[in-house]
C-alpha cells in the first residue's frame, strides 16, 4: 500500500458505535439494514453534512435511491430519526438527528434495569 | 436513567469502525447484513471471545441461528473471515479473524489509488 | 509501509475517549500526565490486563517506574481510580477500575447542568 | 443524571486514538503534554475547527495561553504538526494538520518492522 493511501486511512477517522446499541438494536425493533442506514447518516453528520440525500446514502449501500428514501421515511415514522427544519434569513435548513434513537436506547436500558431489580427483589423476598 | 445504567453505558465501550470500510463495503461485495455480522464478530473478539457461536450472534441479530451459521460460512467462503484452528496440549482452539477483510479493503484502496493516478497521468499527457 | 505493518495497524484497534472527558478533565482536577496515565490503564484493561504494573506503564510513558507508581497511588487517593481486590480459590485478584473517574465526570456534568438551569431561570424571572 | 445530560453525552461523540500511537509516542519523542495537545487539536478539527487558538486549547488544558502557544510552536518545529496556509478570494485560511504525526508514526512502525525482520533473519542464519 502506498503511503498516500495509508495517510488517507489514518486521516479518515473512525465511527464509534456504542456496544450497547449493537446489543439492543433488535430489541428496539431495528433491522440490520435500518441500523446501517442510521450509522451512515451519523457518519455524514460527523463530517458536517446534516442532510445527506437518499442518492448519497445509496452510493454507499446496496439499496437503490428509492429504497434509501423509503428506509429513511420509515425510520422517522418509527421514531428513530428526526428531521429538524428551521428558517434562517429566508433559507430553509434541514438537519437529520439521531437523538430519538438515543432516547429509545435509554428507555430500553431503563426497562432492562427495572426488570433486573424486580427479579433480584423477588429473589430476596422469595 | 439511573446512575447504575449510565455507568454500564460508560464502561461498556465502543466499537470503532473505519469510515473507509463504511464507504467501500459494497465495492468489496458485502451486504449490510454481512457487514453487521462481521461487526458483531469483531465486537465479540474485542471482548475476548474469539469463537462466538451462531447462537450468540443470533441473540443480537434479526437472523435465526441457522441464518447466522449460513452467513458466517458464506463470509469464510467469500474470503472476508477466517477460522484459524490450532491444537495446544490436546485442546483444539478455534479463532475467528477479520484479517481477510482488512486485506481485501487494502487491495480495494490500492486499486482506487492506481485508477486515480492513471486518470491524473492521462490528464497531464492529455 | 509493508502490508504486514498495515495489518498490525488495522488489527490493533483504537481507544475511544469521550469528548466530554477531554473538555472537563481539568475541571475535575486532573493534569495531562494523570489523564494519560488513566488512558494507558484503560487501554491495558481493554486488552484484558486488569492489573498493569508501574513497569508496564513506564515503558509507554516518559515517566520512570517510580513516577508511574506514585501517579497511580495519587489517582487512587484523589478518587479517580480504584483497585478492587478479591480472593478466589486462594488466589488474590487485583483489578484496576476507572469507575470512579466516570462517576466524577457524571457529577461534574450534573453540576454544569444545574448551573445552566439556574442561569436560565434567573433570566426568565429577571 | 438528567436525560438531557445523558443525551449530551451520547451526542458528543468520541475521539478514536490508535493504540499504536499510545504505544509509540515516547519513541517518537513526544511527552504526555505534547500528545494531549495534539489530541485536543484533533478533537477541534473533528468538530470542523481547523485553526483552534491557544486561548481555546488553554481553556481545556492545565497550560496557560502562552504555554499552549509555545507547545504548538514546538510541535510544528519538531515536525508533528503542520500549519497549512492558503489564500482564497482574498481571505487567508490557516489549517492545522496532524499528517506529519501520522507520517512519523508510519516511519517508526517501518523501522520496528525492519529491526524484527533482521533479528529473525539473524536467528535463521545463526
Amino acid at each position: 500500500m502506498s503511503d498516500k493511501m495509508l495517510l488517507k486511512w489514518m486521516k479518515q477517522g473512525h465511527l464509534s458505535i456504542p456496544k450497547l446499541l449493537l446489543q439492543y438494536y433488535t430489541d428496539l425493533g431495528l433491522t440490520e439494514v435500518e441500523l446501517m442506514t442510521l450509522l451512515h447518516i451519523q457518519s455524514f453528520i460527523d463530517e458536517g453534512d446534516y442532510f445527506p440525500t437518499p442518492e448519497l446514502l445509496s452510493e454507499r449501500m446496496t439499496l437503490s435511491k428509492e429504497e434509501c428514501s423509503n428506509t429513511m421515511g420509515l425510520l422517522i415514522k418509527k421514531g428513530f430519526l428526526s428531521l429538524d427544519k428551521h428558517w434562517d434569513n429566508g433559507i430553509l435548513y434541514e438537519n437529520y438527528s439521531l437523538e430519538p434513537l438515543w432516547l429509545k436506547l435509554m428507555e430500553e436500558l431503563n426497562q432492562e434495569d427495572q426488570k433486573q431489580q424486580e427479579k433480584s427483589n423477588a429473589q430476596i423476598e422469595g
